[in-house]
């Protein structure tokens, strides 16, 4: 194959790009300095060889344990379960949390033959235990897999001197009840907080 | 600096790709298999190794002159313009014309000190003139810039023995008077054509 058609079907296997972003992601390569395409090329060469998962967190990083599993400085009362890898770089970002993570790496689907084990749930629990964490917040997505998972895991931390929490779901903050859908109105109405404490 | 971000931010620089795409982007790399990211960057950086400017249209190409250039079954009176090498693309894409290219480079803009020299107006001439060509077909955008090169290669040929034409510019197919803007409109007016054969 033409190795200009070659990058372009590389690039439209990258999720979010069809065919025309792909053609003139490729060309703008073509325009730019050799120096860019070399650099980028090399890096994303590189990448899978020097980023592994953490041992601890299930993380991507480059050392292990990850940045975040070996800060002292963070709340090891807490931890936070999260589906994907990407969700602790979301949830970092708010600025809201300094406890540590956890990543799933999946939710429970059984259609998928995913079940506790593929999850390493048992994993999960063993370090929630070591660690002597007293609050496991649950943060995988607000569907359906994301709920099973998380009654799941509070389920088998039910015998357990640890609290189990879920982040809230609801509207959206800026949202507008006009377009919600009603699954997120009637859970919000469900999840409703007192103004008056 | 961490090779994720460096990834991350390699990705953004590609034209459309902000920094949520770009992260999406990096971690889909980070779980695919190590094949994918290993064969996506080498393609990467040999690609401006292996592609080069077609020494006579300026079209990229592996080979060397071009596929097109090297087409005898292509209609050889006719030479289309454009600025851009992925314009060639888009006009083989509609399956309408069957001559050949000359790919400009850009567009006359004195004010980023781009004269007729730097985008090679007398090779073009050149071109027409030794290939024998009865018509060229000025494909630049419709734009100012688009225009006035339009305009100048015209005056270029206006001693010679050959037709210059611009393409049409106007509505867009499938398009609403009432979206569309003033400029349009005005030109596909002036451009109207007659119904009646």
């Amino acid at each position: 194959m033409d190795p200009l058609d070659q990058v372009i079907q590389l690039f439209t296997r990258l999720p979010g790009v069809g065919r025309k972003s792909a053609t003139r992601m490729a060309y703008f390569l073509l325009k730019e300095e050799a120096s860019y395409s070399r650099g980028f090329g090399q890096s994303i060469m590189e990448l899978k060889e020097k980023i592994h998962s953490c041992s601890e967190c299930g993380n991507y990083t480059e050392e292990d344990p990850c940045r975040i599993c070996s800060d002292t400085s963070r709340d090891g009362t807490l931890m936070c379960v999260v589906e994907q890898p990407q969700d602790v770089l979301t949830i970092e970002s708010t600025g809201e949390y300094r406890g540590f993570f956890h990543i799933l790496g999946g939710v429970l689907s059984p259609i998928d033959g995913i079940g506790p084990d593929q999850l390493g749930l048992g994993r999960l629990i063993d370090r929630v235990l070591n660690l002597g964490v007293s609050e496991v917040i649950i943060a995988t997505n607000p569907t359906m897999e994301g709920d099973s998972t998380a009654l799941y895991i509070q389920h088998l931390l039910k015998e357990k001197e640890v609290r189990v929490t879920r982040i809230a779901s609801g509207l959206p903050v800026g949202g507008d009840l006009e377009y919600a859908d009603k699954l997120s109105i009637a859970r919000s109405l469900r999840s409703r907080q007192s103004l008056d404490q």
